[in-house]
Parts: C-alpha cells; structure tokens; sequence
C-alpha cells in the first residue's frame, strides 16, 4: 500500500526470522515431502502435565463467581489485581525482595514489554537526535528487530567467541565495544538466549547493569526461559533486581503461548511510563489467562512443575542432540555447537562455511530438514561479519528420534558441503 | 521520570476520560458518602444470559481436546483460525459479502486497531509533513486521544448543533468544514457513539467514505455497539462495507470486555499493513476468548442474544433515563439530551451552563451523583467552544431506580445552577 506514514512503512515490515517464515511455511504445507523432520519451530511442546495443570485452574474459574467479573469487565491497565497479588507475593518470598504492587506490569506477552520500552525510553528525542535500544549481546532473539517504531533505532554489539573444548562455543558480551552514555536509551537481551542457549552469567549481568546505572538506562532482562518459571536453564543463574533493570517474564513457555502473558517486575518509574503506553495502545491484558496463572504462581505450583517437569523435557533433549552431533559430525568439520546453558534451541555454528547460511538452509530442505537460518537472529548488527552467515538454529521440540536423524542428515549435508569446496 | 523519547512522553500521558478517572476512582473508594449514585462506569453490565452463554462454551472448550492447542500454542498473528472463519462466514451470511480470510484481522481489543491505524496510516511522513487522524464529527470516543504516537495528529471537527424537539438535540457532521484531501491519512468514529449515543445515518457514512475514498483514504468505522452484536442500536442503521472502509467490532459490550477481543474486516491491503504491525507490537491476541467467542457468532447465537437480551436491557435504561429528565428537569433550564439512538451513555447538553462541566461534576459530587465531565470527550478538537464544556455523560450501566434518584439529583443541582447565576 502506498500513503503509509514513516511508522507505517516501518511497522509493515516483518524483520529476522518472521521474513523466512513464510517460506517454512509453505515448505511444510507442500506434499513433497511428507516426512518432513522440523526443527525450525518455535512453539514449545504441549506436556500433558502442564496442560493438565491449566485445565484444573480453568476450570477453577469457570466454576467459580469470579469467572463472570473476569471476563466480563474491563480491568485495570497495571493488570488483574490477584495476578500481581501473586507475582508480588512469590517474588518477594521467593527472592527476599520488597517488591508492591507497583512494581509490576501485565501486558499481552513479553514482545508488547520491549515494544513500550523501545519506544518510550529510545526513538527521537525532543533534544534531537535518536536513542539506541542497545542489544549487548548478538545474536539474540529476532523479535527485537521489529520492536522500534523508528528505523536504525535498535543497535547490536558483536560478542567475542570463545571456543570452550572441542566442538563446542560460547558468546561472551565485548565490553571493549560496549558504550554507555547518553546515547543509550535503554538494553534489552534475553537470557538464557533465544535463539543461542547462552545464559550471561551473574557477574556479567550485573557489570551491564551498573554501567547503565551510571546513566539511568534500564536494562530489560528478558526472562521468557529463565527461572524460577518456565526454569529452563541448565547452568546456575540469578536474576538480577537492580534499581535499572527491567525483570521480564513470560508464561509463553510455562505452557501459555495462546494466552499472551507478559509480566514487568521493576522500578515504578518505569512501570508508569510502559503501563500508560499499554493503556493508550490496548487497554489491558486480557483476564482469563491472569485468572488461571495467578495461583499456581502464588502457591508455587508453577515453579515446581516448571523444575519437575518442564525443564527435565528439554534438558533431555539437549542431551539427545549434544550426542548426535558428536556421533554423526566428523572431526574434519569444523561444527561448534554453542553451550547449551538454556532454552529450547540448539545453536549450531559452522566456521568458515564455505556457503551462506540460507543456501544451507536450502540444500537443507532437499535432505527433509528444516532449520531457521542464524542471519535472521542478529537484528541491529550493522557490521558486516561472516559468522552472521555461519549458523543454523536448531529446535529442540521435536522428538528424540526427530532429533537424532535430523542431525544425521545435518551432519551429512555440511560434511558433503566442506568436502566440495576444497575437493 | 526524565529521558523519555518523544513517542515516551506522548505516550506516557493519559488523556481525556483517564485523566478524571484517578479522581472518580479515589471519590467511589472514599468512605465520605457510601450511598454514592455512580453514573460515570463504562463497564458494561453482567447479563446472566449472556454470562451463562460464554460460561457454557467456556465448559465447552475446557473439554475438548481443543483446549491444549488453544492455549499451549502460539496462533498466527492475523487470530485463531476458527474466529476468522466464523466471522467471514457470519458476515458474509448475514450482509451478503464475498469476504475472504484475508479481509479479517483479530486484535487484542478494538483500541488496538484504532492504534495501529493511526499510526500506520497517518503521523510523520517521508515526504515530511504529518497526516492527521481525522475525527469527523466531535465529541467522540475519549481513546481516539491516545492512540497517536505523534502529538496533534488527531484532528477533529466541530458539528452542527440540531436542536429536533423540545430538550432534545442530535449532533451533525458539518460537510462545510471536513476537507478530505492528501492531508489525512485515515477517518475514525464511532457509530454508535460512545459518549453521545449519535448514530451517523447510512448516508452521512456513504458521503464520508466517498469523499474519503478519492484519496484512498481508510475510514474506520468504530462499531463496538453497533448491530449485528451487540446491537445496541435503536434507530435503524446498515454497516458500511465500501472498499476503503475499516468496519471495527469489539466483543466488550457482547460481555467480554475482560478478554481484549477486536475484530477489522476490510481490504487485505489494510488488513495486511495492520496485521504486520501487531505481528511487530505484540505477536498475536489471545486465543481463548475468540474460542469461546467463534462458536456463537457462527451460529447466530452471539446475534441473538444480543438482539433479545443485551439490546432490551440499555433500550429498557434510556426509556427510564428519558422519562426522568423530563420528569424532573424544569421547561425553564435549557437543558437537552441528544437523541438516544445507541450505545450505552446518555449525554446530557445544558446550553448557556454558567460554570464549566468539571465544576459541575464537582457540584454533583456533592450531591452524591458521579457523572463524566463533558470535555473529556472532545479529543484532537482545538478550537475554543464553550459547548465543550457544557455537556456531561451518564453511564446506563446504573440500575433503574439509581438512574431516576440520580437524574432527580442532577436536576436539582442544574436547576439552582442556573438560578444562582440569574439571581
């Protein structure tokens, strides 16, 4: 359409990972191959005792006189009250905190958190000049690239690489390359990593924390992985509550994909300013899905299932695909796989790939396998760097048996790929 | 808090009725007076018909093997599926459209729409300049002041005043002063409205779409009361489906206020620029609420109830609220009550009031009655007016006998208004 305006020739773009998706899509739409092995998807696994859990609390409600004041009333922009009740209660118990109410948001899912934030606290500036949403380390989740209204607002860092044993990586923030000063409007990484695993650890979190500090720059800390729900690391981790940081969590992967729940734990300054944005932009969360979480955070039922249940899931899968790759990729390759600290992805770099990520992603896809391609996952990152093109995400909610033929036919393929190009 | 960007501090302010509703919020929770007569709610009423309809597919859903699905997967950004279908083959039905899935957009409640349009379509643009957000017939819905990220992009325009009967009065869109040309980037109402209880007739849509649509010019068509449901219209009223109209449903007033559920129908070209924004903000809309709600509207059960319980319940108000002014407001105050053809608020216009309406709603406060200040609803309209400050809403969400004591108050109070300034 032609007439947008400036946001809207912005906002109609889909960034990173969303532009390939049409073509997984189609590819997994098309009859062709009928024994397509996934391991693009991003949608977490249904575990029937999870699913079990949501359905008792749902019907809780619907049994109970809440359900029509639930649905049936507009609430309050900050979100339902026993929703905050309990992240408040949890939290504070959990993490000897002292948080109150107004230290929490709701919003439709963590996406719309980054979207207020980058645009409340980076964008232009009535001084001139624009603000950066800074991303210390990349590559990190392909969502961020579409968050800021304004172009070449959102900038990334490149990491250092840290070859930590045979076959195996880690991404480590370069503070040499990191700057904080004014032109920082606010920090936003996921941790642990999507698309990576990587978790930053305690210490580094923190020395971000201060150096933004120092120019009251919030940091957003996108929990959507991290403890204590859905717990998906498998590496020790603490959050961080810094006065700066912006603790930000998602019941996407704790079984509420469909129910977009995003919650915001922080200082009330910043609290006020994104729940004044959700309130001129949509009003409030929706309820129903507050309703059935609020308890089992409360209780600490959630926590429990997430450590019981959830976590052991993928932390199995981990083990699956971390022997594969050792099993099927020769040694002659130079496969790194990155540390599995976290998350539901495995992140597979190939040093000195000899093709472009998206042609592997290609040859790929004649061999029955579906990755996402890593370019998508280095949003912000101006600089021309060829590990950009040297990965593949690999997704770990696919079977066991998926999983390992789907590395075989992996490691055939990039095998075949390095023998061409020096044959 | 310092720092914010331009889009923070714009965002970050609560305009029109939300700026009041922290001082009703705190006089409603006030112990002073406990019989306090509150005529300023816009949540709707809980119908236990209509209750028991969603409670019902609620119990529907948490039975069947849907309802993992439902709530443990992420959804395609455009809505659930069968939502979509359920509203392209309602309307179709019911209007004879060839509507197609691409025609339709779920969002997470209407206001989102409106905010995502605004600032797609109009706002800064590379040609520079800045497209307004036009509001043809003023005072409009209070959130159309808060959907642009761009200050005094929301321009709104003065009506003509018809007086029709004695102490009534209907708003009228003054042809002479709306220009459509390259300077507006989209045209928003409500119809009916929300504070005025005005129905734009069939012809004055058809006129502003077409002047609208020489310059491909989206006219979004704010129906949240409008027929099919809720159907709190009671004149006669057809929707408009010209190209270049955006017809806007919410769910709220059919009893889901609580589950953000908003619907477009349009032209895929719109439709797709909407959708890419929301994919960008906040991924998708919440997937129980339009599993509940698919169901109804395809079967014609959602219209139904409307048409016999909803509809009835507001009409049953404004006979109650009618009969009451006339019952108690003296022939010798000039007071007049815009024609109730829809929606859930009476507006009540005192011509030549000698205080201003926020005074006046203090006055009521002391009477016990709680009213909404006329100027909240006049938002993107710049010019001086006194009319803008001589109307008040009054919610019909109050019961009958409420209404009536609360319309005797209010008459009172007029009444010794006016003399005291004659005296």
């Amino acid at each position: 359409m032609e007439n947008l305006s400036l946001i809207g020739q912005q906002m109609s773009q889909l960034t990173g990972v969303r532009a390939i998706m049409k073509d997984i899509i189609e590819t997994l739409r098309s009859g062709e191959n009928a024994s397509w092995i996934d391991l693009s998807a991003g949608n977490p696994v249904i575990l029937p005792e999870v699913e079990q859990l949501w359905r008792e609390q749902a019907q809780k409600i619907i049994d109970s006189p809440d359900f029509g004041p639930i649905i049936a009333r507009y609430g309050s922009s900050q979100g339902y009250e026993p929703m905050i009740e309990a992240i408040v209660s949890f939290f504070n118990q959990r993490y000897n905190l002292s948080l109150g109410s107004e230290n929490v948001l709701i919003t439709p899912g963590s996406q719309s958190i980054y979207f207020f934030a980058a645009n409340s606290f980076a964008g232009p500036m009535a001084a001139g000049g624009i603000k950066k949403v800074l991303l210390p380390l990349s590559p990190d989740y392909t969502g961020y690239g579409g968050v800021a209204l304004t172009p070449d607002s959102v900038w990334a860092v490149k990491p250092f690489i840290e070859k930590t044993s045979a076959h195996r990586f880690k991404y480590r923030p370069d503070f040499s390359q990191l700057t904080f000063d004014e032109s920082i409007g606010c920090i936003i990484f996921s941790r642990p990593s999507n698309p990576t695993g990587n978790v930053l650890t305690d210490e580094e979190v923190q020395k971000i924390a201060d150096l933004a500090a120092v120019y009251d720059i919030p940091v957003l800390v996108d929990s959507a992985y991290a403890p204590p729900f859905p717990a998906l690391n498998y590496v020790p981790m603490e959050p961080n509550f810094s006065p700066n940081v912006l603790h930000c969590l998602s019941l996407s992967k704790a079984g509420l994909p469909g129910e977009r729940l995003g919650v915001v734990i922080g200082d009330a300054k910043y609290i006020n300013i994104l729940q004044s944005f959700q309130t001129n932009a949509c009003v409030h969360s929706s309820r129903f899905g507050q309703a059935i979480a609020a308890p089992t955070i409360r209780s600490g039922a959630l926590a429990e299932i997430a450590q019981d249940v959830i976590s052991p899931h993928y932390g199995e899968k981990f083990k699956v695909i971390t022997s594969a790759f050792f099993r099927y990729c020769p040694d002659s390759v130079p496969w790194y796989l990155h540390e599995t600290e976290g998350g539901i992805f495995a992140w597979l770099w190939l040093e000195n790939l000899p093709i472009q990520d998206v042609e592997l992603y290609q040859l790929l896809k004649k061999s029955g396998v579906i990755v996402v391609p890593g370019s998508s996952f280095f949003p912000g990152l101006r600089e021309d760097w060829k590990h950009k093109h040297e990965c593949v995400r690999i997704s770990l909610t696919a079977t066991p048996k998926e999983l390992e033929e789907g590395v075989r036919r992996i490691a055939q393929v990039i095998t075949q790929v390095y023998e061409d190009s020096t044959g």
